[in-house]
């Protein structure tokens, strides 16, 4: 991994979700249970759709369209504890022709803990067939992002 | 994601662990939520370890290591459902100076539902510190994996 | 709690499951997470149902059922730790009008675990209104049992 | 059931932890997860025991002591759906000797959704044998909740 980019930092985001980390989240060593962060980072998708004023399921419902998972990704850094409060970051990266890219970090301060990736395709609600992103998303997602998200087939 | 590699088939695994999927799994699109396969992707991999004959986490522990995740990713290619009973597949990938790196992917018979990785750093059990892999962990998983894991300082 | 019932035993129950207890199940302390053992419930309840010729939720569906969990409880005697093989022993053994109550036990070896209680309601799908328990069901259920469920309208 | 108990009034809580409902606690009914509600009143606890000025687990621990749950249950009057802003009543409601009962309750607006009960024996961190309750645990529970918890060896 020695061409790994350069790390994420609280400046790349347009929003930040807060959790307190719970007991539930923890495994032995005393530390989030790694998938946990994904639940984090659906979470914070969840808020930024919202923020953008789509929000997930209802904005999409009216297109006939559900949002399907097809790429999550994530690099863990540091360690979140117990009881610790949490910044999870998450801004659209990438709007495709079908899909949607978000980037997301989680901070503790200013640390970085872990930083990831999640790829949505819109589908159809009955047979997932992917779908071209409602236009109207497109247009509030890049009003929302202080940093145009990039465009084009590749995610 | 046009230049995406072949996905995975069963013939790469050295290893299938077998799980039926559960009601708490399934999210309300009725399919298994997204992060709950890094979960399976845990367990696979801790089958994997007792199959090389280094049990998570009393194999590592006369070391002073511990395994410690730093990289998981996964694409959602079709969705396993409720009552599913599925098989995730296993091998070491890749075992670097300090890390080692799973591919691993999820069928429903011949069917790929999910692919994905997992990468380990041995760490320090006190302070997580990087240090080498134990020269008998690297022994076992070469002559347990089929094909043989690559080596090297990248993961 | 001087006027506790006598504890469960391996006998009590016509149906076991068995799970080996994983990483992700546990909390700090080391043992699994109180709340998990009510999944563990819902595994052994699907298996039961499954057992008596009733599998969750297809068997209900004709009757336009559902089951709808209505009271949970555990006694957490002794703790499950990682890599634990447990038995969950499950048993019908009341039958009401409109619901079904399950006990339950998690045993290591004869230690007994945890000890607990599932009452369902079969409810309409649609609006969730009790109705009576399909008289195949409870059929089935009484031929299922060694020991016969009590009935009456007390659960 | 007859003889139930009248149900949970808002009024009976001396806290109140609001929670969103998330994706991932949902299962394919549309509603959550049973179990999942204990972990809501885990969290709930958390802050009752934050709020009484005896934070899980650094108050208890220069006791030797750690917490250890040996009851839970519920009853599960209606359901929290995705996205509900739920409040967890809590309150400390009796202390044994070396137990401590909370009663909790789930409440969409003034709905009741759940009710429930935890039960802990604080035990020694080691041995996890029951020891009594920190004498300023007693006192500070005593002090902070408006209805003073009941006392004696019952549970």
């Amino acid at each position: 991994m020695a061409d790994r980019p350069p790390r994420a930092t609280r400046t790349g985001f347009s929003l930040f979700h807060s959790l307190r980390v719970r007991w539930a989240e923890l495994d032995p060593q005393g530390i989030v249970f790694n998938p946990r962060y994904f639940v984090y980072f659906d979470v914070a998708v969840t808020e930024s759709l919202r923020a953008i004023g789509f929000a997930y399921p209802d904005g999409f419902a009216p297109y006939g369209s559900d949002l399907f998972a097809v790429h999550a990704s994530a690099n863990f850094v540091d360690s979140a504890r117990y009881d610790d409060v949490i910044d999870v970051g998450v801004r659209v990266a990438h709007l495709g022709r079908t899909s949607a890219r978000f980037e997301l970090a989680v901070f503790r301060g200013d640390a970085l803990l872990v930083e990831g990736t999640l790829v949505y395709v819109n589908g159809d609600r009955e047979n997932k067939a992917p779908k071209p992103l409602p236009e109207a998303f497109v247009q509030r997602a890049q009003a929302f992002e202080p940093v145009a998200p990039t465009r084009g087939a590749a995610s």
